[in-house]
């Protein structure tokens, strides 16, 4: 299969095995970095290196960013407008708001390029695999297009119209940071109740309540690990973006609202910031006037 | 191996496939059922059937017990503790609050007979399958000697004293329930904001965020079907015994009380009592304001 012309916008700890995946392939890829040391070694791997974000996108067919945040997307796509081919395909891999990536596909839109958001799940360990779940909005035949590409990097999904690759992401954390608050419930009552949680977590194993979340995360805070792994200041932030999605649809959504409490107060009174997501358990323990 | 004389009282949906394997496994049994019809077919299978209680207790060295809630196991306790042969061993299978499992293990040393609390988790499939997750407490020796039987019915794990497994019972409940709560959020944030349900699923499978509630439960959400699985009425019920042993312990539990009111408004005030807990979607779509 011949692919289409690519550019990589972002090779940080996500970007750059995505990028390798690309190249090692066959994919036609060129990649800038705002720091371009970091992007240089994939030249190794058949990759160009762009000196700018204008040399990166220019005769590129397929553009792909991989962001820390929506607003730096909005910003790349300003910089680069100009040196966009219509008829390009712009794919925002980054997790932003939904809002945000309507407004980059309105943007895009009057360039006569095409845009579908597709935020990842899998973290690092996903992005060197090649096995990131994809959630993919925007149009179908737009989706078409990009398959190839993204099989490259992982399994895509195409959830639904444009923003709905990042409401799914958030639908993502959501599951996540309300089942780490009931994992958290959980323990603390075997721990309390002198049940051994390890040997709960086994009992459980591929029950109704199994899960990710309760052998990893369960695990993380009967042994008092609070290493990250997911950050619980991110978590927060997801948080509150879900929140916005839900007030921009007039939905009240009370276990995120709940859980989103708390992991405010964890991250602003207790230190939690740069602790892992799992650290929501010493926040239960501390409601329950228990020291950590 | 030569296996101890097994007493099983209770050939109900579930009681009835575990009292199968048992005897096809070689295990001597007699059963007992209060209606004797459900138990006659297991004559069948090599079982004796027994006319009462105290008839089939007799010369048991062990007695399994599937009983629809604590003080029923606690009124055949009272009915057959004549009968009953110091150095027995009774494995209460039901249900019930730990409390309950304390007050029949205190009883029944009286009579210098062991206990174990042994619920399981599984379903009437798990039954027949001899799959079932079996959570015991109790003593480490009193699991030794019923090991060779658990594992006739599915796979035991011995998760601390007495009282430990009807807790692991309400821990797995509890995740149960608030996982139900988080995934109707999503499937509702999904929904309204246009992304297709089915893929959102798709696109979450082997993630962080995956569970069978998700895939299972996610499903019955979208597409409206409220057929019992697990009755909401059982849910509450459950939740009732999660707060009931929290509160002994001293500990609060937010996401389970927020739950568990929104359970009870559903099963009292939306006629919710006989659907499936995840009918818990159909509450949140009402404190939404939208119609069912």
């Amino acid at each position: 299969m011949a692919f289409e012309n690519v550019a990589l916008l972002g090779t940080g700890l996500m970007g750059f095995p995505m990028a390798r995946n690309l190249a090692r392939a066959g994919v036609p890829v060129t990649v800038w970095n705002r720091t371009q040391a970091k992007a240089e070694p994939l030249a190794d791997e058949g990759a160009a290196v762009a000196a700018s974000t204008s040399a990166a996108v220019t005769g590129a067919d397929v553009i792909i960013t991989m962001m820390s945040d929506g607003p730096t997307v909005l910003a790349v796509i300003a910089e680069v407008s100009r040196s966009l081919t219509s008829g390009a395909l712009w794919i925002d891999m980054s997790s932003t708001k939904p809002v945000e990536a309507r407004a980059a596909r309105a943007r895009l839109a009057e360039q006569g390029v095409a845009f579908l958001d597709a935020p990842v799940s899998g973290g690092t360990k996903g992005a060197e695999a090649a096995s990131l779940a994809i959630m993919v909005g925007g149009e179908a035949a737009d989706f078409e297009r990009a398959h190839p590409i993204f099989e490259v990097m992982g399994r895509p999904v195409h959830v639904g119209p444009a923003g709905t690759g990042q409401l799914s992401k958030l639908c993502n954390q959501a599951i996540v940071a309300v089942t780490i608050g009931a994992v958290a419930e959980a323990m603390l009552l075997a721990e309390q109740g002198r049940a051994d949680p390890a040997a709960l977590r086994a009992a459980l194993k591929g029950g109704f309540a199994d899960s990710t979340i309760l052998q990893q995360h369960g695990e993380r805070m009967t042994t008092g690990n609070f290493e990250p792994g997911g950050l619980s200041k991110f978590q927060l932030k997801d948080l509150d973006n879900v929140l916005v999605e839900a007030a921009g649809l007039g939905l009240a959504l009370p276990m995120v609202e709940g859980v989103r409490a708390r992991f405010a107060h964890f991250v602003e009174n207790m230190d939690g910031a740069d602790k892992d997501h799992s650290g929501l358990y010493l926040e239960l323990k501390a409601q329950n006037g228990m020291g950590t």
